[in-house]
């Protein structure tokens, strides 16, 4: 399925006072690269709520591995993949590398919500139809 | 003129490599104050909001000196005061002491903006009335 | 073993555009949770650094479900408890209110690193004497 | 003097409820574009604190206009110039365009520090000598 590799170096606002990453700044890159991902394939999650009748695509779930550090001035391969399709739901695999050594793994799910008119509330949704050829790697 | 103080910790998250308060944190602390500054009188931004035909109180200018350092730890005081109303802007001070230490000192300048509905975008509007009575220091 | 509540109202700024929590805020929430709970009973990770011959307490794992949305003004209670101790590790459970409704379930895995003299780098390093006491619910 | 320009897409979890960018991100970017700007000319901060006596470069002084609205998907150019060297501190300009709109005006002052010995503080220590020849737009 479809993949994006992003490379970034890790800047010195994202550090604490040990010297590494603070941990919440991983989850603010993977936030960057589904939207990547999303934008690899012609797609943005503004263009799916404006022609699609979805409101997002909220995480409901991380499990998420750190296996090692990751410093000022490090240079990281972030690897975003689709790993399984749900029917409103989609799964996600970080991988980031620093050097060669894997420091995070972490997989992702998220829902396709929309307002149900009737609750007033967001409800799960199905995926967009041109999330899935997407995602599946077929051409549009 | 009205004025609200708030007592924080420096957090671990918040300060950089070099151990000191990573510069932006300074701004959501801002942000943070003019909110509490509010609420000390018994308005909130998303209430203006519903009642006043106003779609927000961007910042529109910052002067900001730094003038010692904070630290992992350190007990803050942010002192917030209202310094002047104009017809649709508000002046806010900021002085933050660290111990009895003034280490930053902040003139802030907010608009109050409204959709223009001819033009569909924001333009500055009058401060609303419960919003002037509340910063004058006047009963409602 | 030990619990701590917190209660926390969510920020303008902690919202995205879709008008919910940023997601990575809650990673951030967690963080201070961890570092109230060390409050809680009289530590610090500062102190702890100081005391004890450990450089940090990193995270090596996070498994996370959210249930339901937070929005900005929502009134949160953030539960955080020792779920167990291990030799260089502990879990914490961290339950996320709104209102009456549970919105985020977050396991968390921390260990105790110490620079290793020879090798240069962090190793995992026995949990200090008073964190264990202190997160048994012992007296010291 | 030496200029720096980073075109930067704006992200979803830079707005704010708003549907604008969350004003404390604009000083993100200013740090990250002062950091840009001494990577231009083959320097950086970890390099000047290794090899120069420096424990820092922190901001003193602010003063920032903001002119415009930047969104969600907006690409933004950020200039980041030189205004002035001083003996210990020096003056740096950024302007945001949003297309052809100035939507960000700031003026920023940063000065060098270094750990005084005897006080066992940081203090204001002269610029080092490779960054006065590259901000200067000299050769080294």
């Amino acid at each position: 399925m479809l993949t994006n590799k992003r490379i970034i170096s890790v800047e010195f606002g994202e550090c604490d006072p040990s010297g590494i990453v603070y941990n919440p700044c991983y989850f603010i890159w993977f936030d960057l690269s589904v939207h990547a991902l999303l934008a690899s394939c012609g797609l943005s999650l503004k263009g799916l709520i404006a022609d699609c009748g979805i409101d997002g695509i909220p995480v409901v779930d991380y499990r998420c591995k750190f296996l090692g550090p990751a410093r000022w001035g490090d240079e990281l391969t972030i690897e975003t993949s689709v790993a399984a399709l749900h029917r409103c739901a989609f799964d996600i695999q970080h991988r980031i590398l620093n050097g060669r050594a894997l420091v995070v793994d972490c997989a992702e799910t998220r829902v396709c919500t929309a307002i149900d008119p009737q609750q007033g509330r967001a409800k799960a949704h199905p995926l967009p139809d041109k999330l899935v050829a997407a995602f599946s790697g077929k051409k549009l």
